[in-house]
């Protein structure tokens, strides 16, 4: 017998009658012995149904009542999935975030999980019952309700697998596993059978959408298989994993990309100590995460610096900066929103040379132009003109022959 | 400074223009210095919405998951309101049914609280905030979220006005207080100044729906003086207090009707001692609630046996009976749905003889058969053909002298 927490995203339980097909595949898994966890989104468009009825009270929604509301969405679909479960002849029983347990710091729309008391679910689970567990929300310490953020239901799986001990933690979506690359920008990409949590870490960070990064960083701190898969197919998906000495033999895993990206430039800065420091000091307090950073040699005791956001924080990060550079001095500020970031990810690349100058050749061979760069570990990342964007992933997809021959 | 508890319906917080002016509404209590406890329905047509979805999965869904479901109602609201009132510019905080500590048993869908711990409401009262407590739910000894049925909000209001010690609680609503009789039917309906909770008790259970009667019980019991208005104007409504002697002065306080009434009898039952018991027992095993009953007096041996259930129990009640009828040798089993009930409600009666007779004139004299008759201290029903029932009300309205004479 084993445990197994299952993850059903917002569209496998778009509808009642999809909804239903999972109460159906559920039990089959409960017929085989298996103890059976199942974690929900909100139906799809719930939850942004419900952020525009704040929206249409006011601008800025108070954020803790934003979480009272929000997590309405997900006790909905626990409670359908229950009733459909018992339906169909089994014993179901729907838990929410402070029945379950689910314990996290108190930053309303965006809380981490601390930890979980897992006694409620395994009285259900020793009584027989399929225990449906609402996803994205949690209660803090002052009894209040949290959510965990856009794709916070993964990080909820797979915090459950960790405090159960499950066995497995498979993560249901409407792809059936994790690609080499976005199959609509490149079609030769390849469904991978096995990734590395910190492989995967960067796939997610640098775009890749299929499982919310919180949840990879959980999984991979108390080493939780996951199983990424269709709602769709009962094939095989992708496991992510802990790193295998067969990884590396690969050198690179995966192409990523981001169109959220925009850079801003700030010309003839007088070229202090602390002057950085200064000039991100209103970005970092309005919260704007900041990617990228170059700062150019200096001239004349002159230098430029210049950085990436997201596309949504370019506005208000501009505003900040012109303010900023007229403080100290700074000649101008420049923008560009029409930048977009390629990458490659592998944890082969620790073991093997010249992955980056490979990578560069083949996007100069196109003619495409790199005007910032930022290495880790195991991933290169380069900006370029948005509009090379999936010309470039393709360029790199087949040059680190990640192309399907079949 | 006082401390009030008021209550919203569905229809006073049906959109978001309204919520936000119920915010508006609270703010001037509150600025006046008083303490505000603000429990909430659903929005209109969400509790409605919710169980249709419910009936999607299952037509008789399992009653715990129901409650789980439809509880999202009453959260939507309250979440709402504390962002209107936010917004503008007092503090306030909402609180579901397990965070305001309301207990009850576990009779999911129409459960009964038992007791309030207010430790939570207080300390949030004392920060100065607004609390605003979502209605009509509650937690049983399980930790599992239960709902009070239809109406349950008003219940959830007196409840914590009693447990809070609160010097009234607010029911506000789309009427503009508790009539004579209903004034769609009747046009010279007077609004009340004042009725018993005894008088309210009759008038709700016999159709009047401006009230909850487990929340006038509630009220009755714990003594809280519950004040009925309407949302949509700053008018005195309807105070609904414990009997005072000048009540008695009055012989009849109000008129009521209820059409959801069916008659069933049984012919020619073998008149044994239990017989009764024996024929009702099925009912009351389906949950059946049987209102009034007539036993005619027996001949040959061979009695009649008459009750009343509500329209919606009418099919089933009349198919158990049949198999009773067979089973004890009755003749035959008769059902009527075209009838209805008709009410005077009054403390008066106590004091007064004469009341039927006038009440059994009246009806005679527009020619209108009564078919049925039950009694209390406070109360006179009579069952009459359907088709009879406005006008009914009304010659009881003017005989009584209730009718508006402006």
């Amino acid at each position: 017998m084993s445990l197994i927490v299952q993850k059903y995203g917002g569209t496998s339980v778009g509808s009642i009658d999809k909804i239903k097909a999972v109460a159906g595949r559920v039990i089959e898994y409960h017929e085989e012995g298996n103890q059976m966890v199942i974690v929900l989104s909100a139906m799809a468009g719930q939850t942004d149904g419900l952020i525009g009825l704040a929206g249409e009270v006011v601008d800025e929604p108070d954020p803790r009542e934003l979480d009272v509301l929000i997590s309405t969405g997900e006790q909905v679909s626990v409670a359908l999935l229950a009733m459909a479960i018992k339906s169909m002849g089994h014993d179901a029983c729907s838990l929410l975030g402070f029945q379950a347990a689910i314990y996290t710091d108190d930053s309303y729309g965006r809380a981490r999980v601390h930890n979980i008391e897992t006694e409620r679910i395994k009285k259900e689970l020793e009584k027989g019952r399929i225990v449906t567990v609402a996803g994205f929300q949690g209660l803090d310490d002052h009894g209040d309700i949290t959510t965990l953020g856009r794709g916070g239901s993964d990080t909820t799986a797979v915090a459950l697998a960790a405090a159960l001990n499950a066995d497995v933690c498979e993560i249901f979506t409407d792809v059936d596993g994790v690609y080499t690359t976005d199959p609509n920008i490149c079609p030769k990409a390849r469904k991978m059978d096995v990734i590395s949590y910190d492989e995967m870490l960067e796939m997610a960070s640098l775009g890749a959408k299929v499982l919310m990064i919180r949840s990879v960083e959980f999984a991979k701190k108390y080493n939780v298989p996951i199983h990424v898969r269709s709602t769709f197919s009962k094939e095989r998906g992708t496991m992510v994993v802990a790193e295998t000495k067969d990884m590396e033999k690969v050198l690179v895993s995966g192409v990523a990309y981001s169109k959220d990206e925009a850079r801003i430039t700030i010309r003839k800065v007088p070229d202090k100590p602390g002057i950085a420091s200064r000039i991100f000091e209103p970005v970092f307090k309005a919260r704007i995460l900041v990617d990228m950073i170059i700062q150019n040699t200096s001239e004349d005791g002159l230098t430029d610096l210049t950085f990436t956001v997201a596309k949504s924080d370019f506005y208000k990060t501009m505003e900040l900066l012109r303010g900023v550079a007229q403080e100290i001095g700074a000649e101008k500020v420049l923008g560009d929103e029409n930048i977009a970031k390629v990458s490659i990810i592998g944890v082969g690349m620790r073991s093997h040379a010249g992955v980056a100058k490979k990578m560069f050749g083949a996007l100069a061979k196109e003619g495409i132009n790199i005007t910032m760069i930022s290495t880790s570990e195991i991933k290169i990342s380069c900006i370029v003109e948005e509009k090379y964007t999936e010309l470039a992933v393709r360029v790199l997809h087949e040059v680190f022959g990640l192309d399907d021959e079949e």
